[in-house]
């Protein structure tokens, strides 16, 4: 990039008086005390809202301190398909009744994916690419393992993600679930999820889609899209503090088809008729197991509330705009020290996180974590920026690439 | 009770009066608008402490807030098993390495039980009795559905709970893991955990124990007993709050043999190695499986030092003084009115919590919460009396066992 073009680009400062979003900002907690000067690492674990103390507070003492028992039959045994019904309508383009929030990712994933392959009968093969992260890999190593099920390894551009035309030829009348990330943990890759849901479920398998990396970031349309399952997880862009519980999407069409096989009280029919025998619940509730986090649900709410008042629209916009600008402040001041952008350049092909790529990010990663510039680091040595597009700014952009590019400066 | 008996009877004023816990009670959070009158569920919920809504805030803004994703580095990659070894030291007569913290209860005892059936080849019998809490007989309905296992049904004493004499005829070397509660959720029969963990281990199978209704209110030894597995919730006498994160203790002797089925990236040797297969961690951490709930566990670890400090002796002290007291006075002011104590006379053979039966229970119970006595109902007509050691009050027994009298009378 020139210097002609440099001037082009509009400065941080203009982004930021400019942007619509800007005050949203004011919304979430800052430590005072110089802890933190550049958050980019929203995709791992979003910032807590200021309202959040304040709510677990007046939820210890309002509800759980002063309802005690009686919270349950007054309100949380509704919890979690109430505040799954909202990250739903909001988030997910899912009318109600489809989306439970409790559990782990994992144990979410390992219960929709078991799920399906037992209601496949005579589908064998999981369907999942190599990049995928770790853990839905090695939950269907799992599964795979235990139901004597093959795993059909998608090989596609790990610098993007999967694409239809990855999928050909690995698909067929064998195929239980095809499992994939909506955005690429590593690369942001955005994949094209009604193409390649409309190309799984035309090969009589179903699709189970996670959403870790897009909700909240990235508009879903599930329903539109005719997605069969999904998952994902509320403490990256959902906000919803450190393991904070999970939510499943179970498209309405497959609610009687399938059985999860984790067979907790919580899913059943009368969960305190004490009965003899597990009958399920009807609906998106046969997918609950155990006693729902309750307590652990609260911070998200507010989230997905504030993310409701601005409109995932907006919510994407900015999202562009931060990584458009990451993107060229990576490539005017990193890519000259011998930085790799390992994300698409395309926006239509990108989530809210770019990953950069450089021998001594490890290194780098530990430096700026001491001078309070939060980025992450996935082996072997990516650096990933993640904006969250309504608690960062670009002033803040900014000085993280700089203060990326002093770090490595340093150690070049 | 002629009326010499009951002149010689302590008053709750006397009893609380030289009550050496008396002082505990000031811990805990008590609304101050006449919402609460008795509370006598602290078994199925226990009230919060007054530290925990700052315990909360701080976390919210000390850690979440203002470490931000360093957290997981710092500290709460820890959490689960550093949490657990207080619990086991604390509570479990459990030497540290054996415990960790995460999931449901449901879906702990989905993992071990699996684990047991997996790791026991050969055998192809699961032990529990009918009257175990339905959330461990559905689990097992499951796991014996998937894996072609049998149940083998303890007929016990729904009244008291499982002896040692139940099981005569029932184990073999056909049985791979017997899964018992040591105190039964409805008559709050305690039992016998030693004779029974040697009777099964000499039998060749595996011991589970659902500690849910005794983990900080009966003294444990797993440890000395031989236990092999055990789960429990911390939402009762450890105070976590609604849906907090249950506990797994894996004896270390079976850590390396035995393998649970849903493998997270929490669960493997290298979780951020983002390695191509699953390796599963040494130790207790192969127990995990998603990212934990740290924000969830939080409330609990507060209660586990109220508890180390007066000691698990001085707390079952308390606890038994108090199921006497409540059975005294329902035998003198229920039992007239035609309602059954359900539970065990003899103090070695009970643990916190007293159940009643009358047919009118159901009815009493929803006009008792209006009037802010909390107990809990269980079908089919059983009213639980919960007596938590560190915030129960005689006065508390004495006003809640007046007020059950008092609204069964008006339907009488």
């Amino acid at each position: 990039m020139n210097s002609v073009q440099q001037m082009q680009r509009p400065t941080s400062a203009e982004l930021d008086a400019a942007d619509p979003l800007a005050g949203q900002r004011e919304a979430f907690y800052a430590p005072s005390d110089g802890q933190l000067t550049a958050y980019l690492d929203g995709n791992s674990l979003g910032r807590p809202l200021k309202a959040t103390s304040a709510k677990l507070a007046s939820f210890v003492e309002d509800a759980w301190g002063s309802r005690l028992i009686r919270g349950w039959d007054e309100q949380w045994m509704d919890e979690p398909t109430a505040v799954g019904d909202r990250i739903g309508v909001v988030t997910l383009g899912a009318a109600a009744g489809q989306v439970t929030v409790g559990d782990s990712t994992s144990v979410m994933l390992y219960k929709l994916i078991r799920a399906a392959v037992d209601a496949q009968a005579g589908r064998d093969e999981i369907v999942v690419d190599r990049d995928n992260f770790p853990t839905d890999r090695f939950i269907i190593e799992g599964i795979a393992a235990e139901k004597g099920a093959t795993i059909k390894w998608v090989a596609s551009n790990p610098a993007s993600g999967v694409r239809t035309t990855d999928l050909e030829g690995l698909l067929s009348e064998r195929t239980a679930v095809v499992v994939l990330s909506h955005v690429a943990y590593r690369s942001g890759f955005l994949a094209d999820a009604a193409a390649i849901t409309a190309m799984v479920k035309e090969a009589g398998a179903l699709m189970l889609w996670d959403l870790c990396h897009s909700v909240g970031s990235v508009p879903l349309e599930l329903d539109a899209w005719g997605v069969d399952l999904a998952v994902g997880c509320t403490y990256k862009y959902l906000n919803g503090g450190p393991g904070s519980p999970a939510f499943a999407y179970v498209n309405a069409s497959q609610q009687d088809r399938l059985q999860q096989p984790i067979w907790g009280w919580m899913g059943a029919d009368n969960p305190f008729g004490m009965t003899e025998s597990y009958a399920p619940a009807r609906g998106i509730r046969s997918f609950i197991t155990g006693t729902p986090p309750v307590l652990a649900m609260q911070p998200l709410k507010d989230m997905v509330e504030l993310i409701a008042s601005v409109g995932m629209e907006a919510v994407r916009e900015k999202s562009i705009k931060l990584t458009e600008y990451a993107v060229a402040l990576a490539e005017d001041i990193l890519v000259p020290l011998g930085v790799e952008i390992v994300s698409p350049r395309n926006t239509a092909e990108r989530g809210s996180h770019i990953t950069v790529d450089h021998p001594l990010f490890g290194e780098v990663t530990r430096t700026l974590w001491e001078r309070g510039v939060i980025p992450d680091f996935r082996p072997p040595h990516g650096l990933r920026i993640g904006l969250s597009p309504l608690s960062t700014s670009y002033a803040e952009v900014e000085l993280g690439v700089t203060a990326i590019r002093d770090a490595l400066t340093e150690l070049l």
